[in-house]
């Protein structure tokens, strides 16, 4: 394999520039489910197209859905013998709240240690920037050997809710070889890796109404259910004993992992402790019966997000509540699929749900789980580059989130999408003090630049 | 039984009046529970001084607390053969969210048919006013027959704290032959009714922290206990399938209802249907093998009042939060006491929480339950006073909700209280809309002039 020497040599002299880029990135607040920030949304994907613009794509556009604008650019000119590689990213960020948990501002970029904080920063501004610098390294050197098409969305933290209409009506135009999709991590900062499976997710609101209004609970309690008692037992129920999720039909399509599956699971570097680390917690727990690894990445999960009732100000309040909220959400693996799960919640409430409340089930989100052949050239090859860059082997993992995109596009496009990206398990995803480690974003640059110059036509 | 004419007659001419001045007192938005409220809170202390000043008591005083002033003012012009009244009340409010829901705003009283909509109107200003209009009919008329002293706190909407001190400090001030408290109401608004019996309170915030900042809900899913989940887990297993509150030794000290008991709330006119109205739900619940009056009434009860974890926005967060905040209540029966319940509370989480997480539990309010005996005197002029306001008998109810200083007094001043109020169980106390019934008001006006000039000495 030829080293992309010059290239990765420009890469190391403009690191500078590369890092005042992503700082600017990172300053545009691109909070998509907040309907307020809707302008910067728009400030956001005019950025990644002039920054396209700037490599020389031709035509950059800024196309509209039914909600946020999606980026399209591409990169045609090394012909049709060359392999056409469909770049896959999201301008979007997570909320921030609780603001008050930050130690620098979500969105003034500050750099402590060798990591910057920012919303954003590695989910996934950082991924973003980290492929147009390699980009741009190869289209200022030794010249781009592969066609790129760029789709850079601005709804993956939404859920990707007009995406899949999107891929729909631009099927010609994004047609490719495969997806590269840099919305993934490796598993340390010295741990080359490359993510094999995905989970998909099932995300939804449970609504309890009881009284038609906020009752006292001295006058009225004992004699009235009170809502939130009834979703706390509701979502209690939602579990059984072992920790296995409750719903009714819950496991059904659930492929059963491989003993293969299973001891490559635990090779990897993260034992029970090294979770524990990682997620700052006492002790651990979940589905009896499976490693930590194996729960988080391999196996089906049902977690609250978040929980609302009555009166949650400083101090006391003697009310009974009309009304209980709560987002809960289901990790799926293959074969599961969301609308089966909202099947089986729905199933769950007829059963459980006492007659004296009424109760609503509202879809949020839903992505399909997604998994990628080991032996495919293009994970070979993302292999290679990343042991290029790192200087040692890469191990193969899965990861427990989800990437909507990546499900849409197998069944939309029918390629698979290569998952490549340089997050940190510790980054502080969708949380307080999101940062990426700068040594991986530069790495990341560098696996890019050794990727896209390798790749086999 | 001399039936103080003039009197009456008096506060029939002077209505407008006496609404005009509920007015003024319900435009102060004296919330105690609220820091930024604690101007309104000063200012209400002072107009009931001043009503109390133009009434002609000497001294009339506003004096500090460690939280809200109580207004204290005495008429002992009746010398030492009369009967000494101490007439307690409150000029706090509770808070006014959810806002929205409010026809009117909350702090501009407006009449709508035969109410007046305010925050307050019922619990308790209305009642204030309606004392301040009895006994200035009976000054301006024929005179004051007994002495009376009145002790106004400004904390009761969050469980008194700080008024046992105050009554320890001033207890020679406060000796008096029993306490008039105002904050109760009737069954109707043709149903004259006395409270013989509250319930307590124990009111708690129960706090669980899992990991030490939120985590992403893929990432972390499976391999970390949700703290939301166990929250619900652990609220769920406060009640046991009968609707009986589970935590360990709760009912010990619970008086049991008498077969006679049972047999006075079988004859108020407050049939299941009635509960549902008043409750505007479509089913009742609750504890099994009691009436929906009695459980609310006479059986102890465990209710959430207010429930929180990760992300309640709109839209979908895929967060694990890091932790769950659930505020708990308990009201009491004799002779269970708050800190009783407090150490049922920690027991069941010590034996319930899993190791996963940790846990704590703040106390934020306790009362112990009142009792009064139906032959007291005061009980049985006051019986007459409804009588001759309502022109038929009053019958004998028990409250479910507490009045933390009837339990005080007991214990520090060594007297009953009567409770003798004019609220109803549709006035929307401690939610939005919150009413008082205007012909109550003037019956009640009515009965208290009765009611004072007709006590034994």
């Amino acid at each position: 394999m030829h080293e992309p020497q010059s290239a990765l040599d420009f890469a190391r002299q403009h690191r500078g520039a590369a890092l005042e880029d992503l700082k600017e990135f990172l300053r545009i607040p691109s909070i998509s489910t907040l309907p307020e920030h809707k302008p910067d949304l728009v400030r956001a994907s005019n950025w990644v197209a002039d920054q396209l613009r700037q490599l020389g794509l031709e035509p950059v556009e800024v196309l509209p859905t039914a909600g946020h604008p999606v980026v399209y650019g591409e990169w045609l000119k090394s012909g049709d013998s060359a392999p056409t590689v469909l770049v896959y990213g999201h301008y979007d960020v997570q909320p921030v709240d609780p603001l008050k948990l930050w130690e620098s501002p979500p969105f003034e970029p500050a750099i402590r240690g060798e990591d910057i904080f920012a919303r954003g920063a590695s989910d996934m501004k950082g991924q973003i920037v980290a492929q147009l610098k390699a980009a741009e390294a190869l289209v200022r050197t030794s010249g781009l050997p592969v066609n790129l098409k760029f789709m850079i969305e601005g709804e993956e933290e939404i859920g990707s809710p007009n995406l899949g209409a999107f891929i729909e009506q631009q099927r010609t135009k994004l047609a490719c070889d495969f997806c590269l999709n840099l919305d993934a991590g490796v598993l340390g900062p010295d741990v080359p890796s490359l993510t094999l499976a995905l989970r998909g997710l099932a995300y939804f609101e449970v609504r309890i109404q009881g009284p038609a209004g906020d009752l006292h609970s001295g006058t009225f309690g004992g004699a009235v259910e009170n809502p939130a008692n009834v979703l706390a037992r509701l979502i209690a129920g939602m579990h059984d004993a072992a920790g296995r999720v409750a719903l009714p039909g819950f496991y059904d399509h659930v492929r059963p992992m491989t003993e293969r599956d299973r001891a490559d699971l635990a090779q990897l570097p993260q034992a029970e402790a090294w979770w524990m680390e990682q997620s700052a917690t006492k002790a651990l727990g979940g589905e009896a019966g499976f490693t930590a690894t194996e729960r988080a990445t391999s196996r089906p999960t049902l977690d609250v997000n978040g929980m609302l009732s009555g009166f949650t100000g400083a101090g006391s309040k003697t009310v009974l509540p009309a009304k209980a909220m709560a987002k809960i959400s289901t990790r799926l693996v293959p074969d599961q699929r969301p609308e089966q799960v909202h099947k089986s919640l729905i199933e769950y409430m007829r059963r459980s749900a006492p007659p004296t409340v009424d109760w609503e089930v509202e879809i949020l989100a839903g992505a399909i789980p997604g998994i990628i052949d080991r032996d495919a050239p293009e994970v070979q090859t993302a292999a290679k580059a990343l042991e290029g860059a790192w200087g040692k082997p890469a191990v193969y993992k899965r990861e427990g989130g989800t990437v909507p995109v990546v499900g849409m596009i197998q069944e939309l496009l029918g390629v698979n999408s290569l998952l490549l990206g340089f997050g940190l398990p510790d980054d502080n995803l969708h949380a307080p003090n999101e940062k990426f480690h700068l040594p991986n974003f530069y790495r990341g640059i560098e696996t890019l630049i050794r990727f896209l110059a390798a790749l086999p036509a």
